[in-house]
């Protein structure tokens, strides 16, 4: 059997989008063996030498639901798969499609029994330096001893499936500087902004969009976890750690990192989403005053991050941009924007564009992921 | 020794910028070893074992000018990299970096000598089908009979270093459906619209900017050849060839479609660049009246090339959009810009923008090419 295998952990939205694509996708340049899926409750699991049939349609979540199998822990679910592997000699990968920070900081023992990782999970490349060194520690001692050693890959962290990951590598490795990344990296912030702060000016209230924006489902259950700017700081610590001179800069993570949060003070613990969203229209003077003070400027707000690699300044916050300017032209929906500005790019940008969120195209990045470490692999 | 090694044939502009990134690139993740490189009258080739030493300044060329080999013919060079290869026992890559057909043509021999091959040439991908089928059938072909068969990887064919073909792969391979595909695609056409027609308007002449154009070396040595739109439609047609929908729809290739020619009718046959550019003023009424169509409905021109997937149409010509579209805002300089609408990027697309011409970024597309070589084959 040619192809590699496949462990699925978490089949939410993005989990159930990547299953669907792995099932339909056009004649797959190596063939991609499920042999494992699994939610926090159950485990589907194929015996050795087998693969979980998966046919384009919903009938693995009944098999899963009715599976005998409860979730083992990872130290377990290790061993099964190993087990696995030992028959199927083939290349194994998992795939975190959850955003479990316990699952991320086992990414070492996964790389250590020889799978490979491609995941949309932020949580590993976005917290402490430490568990990411090991993770490049766990990956690199493979190299040595394994003749199919494991690789990690992580588009869908920043972007979803826009390629940025991939052009940030690509730069890199080539030898290329970068002198500055800029870009609108939240889906929620950008859809909030580019509403709030039009570049033809608005007069609508920020309570108003956010709670419009909550009711369509672009928010997190609680919007304060959009509005603190933390999955924006995340995303700029993945990207900073990927540029040689700053790999090391934020020990943290993305908690090192100076982040601007929009939360009110006043609001910063209500923890009662409604609570929070009922009392937000108080604070609505405020960010009036800011699009005031943008628009006299004929500039707009966007909320973004920014990483100057001369200065070794990284932050995340609301800035304020001219209404010419392709953040405020050139952006729509929830749109992500980046900008890389590097030695060969400059000085105009290389630039990306487009939707950063949602199920489909985040899935898409984890299987062009997964397709890259089957070409390496099979 | 590990790596794999690297046939260069061509050391103008992209050529010397890749030989100097991959003399400079920093620690490189496979070791890329360069055993030949040759221009077309020279050839620098090691002897089976060795490799070239290049150490990021000139003196390569200057062993070049000095070798005594001529440079030999292609069926010859076959031959020799063969006999290092045998020796070697590692992956051959033949960089291309000439826009030489005669070059292209022999990519069938390379592949079925087992080589993979990296380039920026245009002419084999935008060509015959009957070429650009037996380049896919000789890569295959390889796949049964070799443990490391060649690949084909031409990122920079298309927008130079701009992650354009690597994104159009990953959406087709991961499911994704094409529904239509439009850029400015040509960075000189891009030059002269953002001057000849910002969004602002300009009363500045069409033969005027062409000049200047030429004279700071951003056309080619005759500018009809970037007006006649060919450049365009090499691109569109090296794009749907990798849409399953359209793969077969261009038989001769770029010489299919349908391109406008900016070259006034009386100076089609010009073949004489001074005359050329001297007689295009007469002609500046008509560039001037189709910018004041445009400009009464507030827009701009752009030469743009568009794939409808589903009109099965494809067209390289001058288009109207309104002065808020990203094509007339966001755009300066000599960018390229491509927006990707598909089935998962809709209604709003995925844009891709950035200088997509020069020997910086267009190298860096072929030396990143090489290193997925290098990953997958090493």
């Amino acid at each position: 059997m040619t192809g590699i295998d496949v462990a699925i952990i978490g089949v939410g939205l993005v989990g159930s989008a990547v299953i669907n694509q792995l099932a339909t996708a056009p004649s797959p340049r190596a063939s991609l063996n499920v042999v494992s899926l699994q939610n926090s409750k159950k485990l589907l699991i194929a015996a050795p030498g087998e693969k979980l049939s998966l046919d384009g349609t919903d009938s693995w979540r009944k098999a899963l639901a009715e599976s005998d199998t409860a979730a083992p822990s990872l130290d377990e679910l290790v061993k099964r798969l190993s087990e696995i592997v030992a028959v199927n000699k083939r290349h194994l990968v998992v795939v975190d499609n959850t955003s479990d920070e316990k699952v991320a900081s086992f990414y070492p023992s996964f790389l250590k029994a020889g799978f490979s990782i491609a995941t949309p999970n932020k949580k590993a490349f976005s917290g402490s330096l430490d568990l990411y060194n090991d993770i490049l520690r766990a990956a690199l001692q493979q190299r040595d001893t394994e003749a199919r050693p494991p690789l990690i890959y992580q588009e869908s962290t920043v972007g979803a499936g826009l390629p940025i990951i991939g052009t940030l590598d690509d730069l890199v490795i080539t030898g290329d500087k970068v002198i500055r990344i800029e870009g609108v990296l939240s889906g929620t912030l950008s859809y909030i902004f580019n509403e709030f702060s039009p570049p033809g000016g608005s007069t609508r209230k920020f309570s108003e969009i956010v709670s419009v924006a909550r009711e369509n489902g672009y928010t997190e259950p609680h919007p304060g976890d959009d509005l603190s700017g933390s999955d924006v700081a995340r995303k700029l610590t993945i990207l900073s750690r990927l540029i040689p001179e700053l790999t090391s800069l934020l020990p943290d993570g993305y908690a090192s990192l100076d982040t601007e949060s929009l939360t009110p003070a006043p609001l910063a613990d209500v923890t009662d989403a409604d609570e929070y969203v009922r009392r937000l229209p108080e604070f609505d003077e405020e960010f009036d005053s800011l699009r005031a003070k943008a628009q006299e400027k004929n500039c707009v707000l966007r909320y973004v991050g920014v990483i100057d690699v001369a200065n070794q300044k990284i932050k995340a916050g609301l800035l304020e941009y001219p209404a010419d300017h392709p953040f405020a032209t050139s952006l729509g929906g929830s749109d992500n924007i980046i900008s890389f500005t590097t030695q060969r790019y400059t000085p105009r940008p290389l630039l990306v564009q487009g939707s950063g969120a949602g199920a489909d195209v985040t899935a898409m990045g984890v299987v062009a992921d997964l397709m890259r470490v089957a070409a390496r692999r099979e």
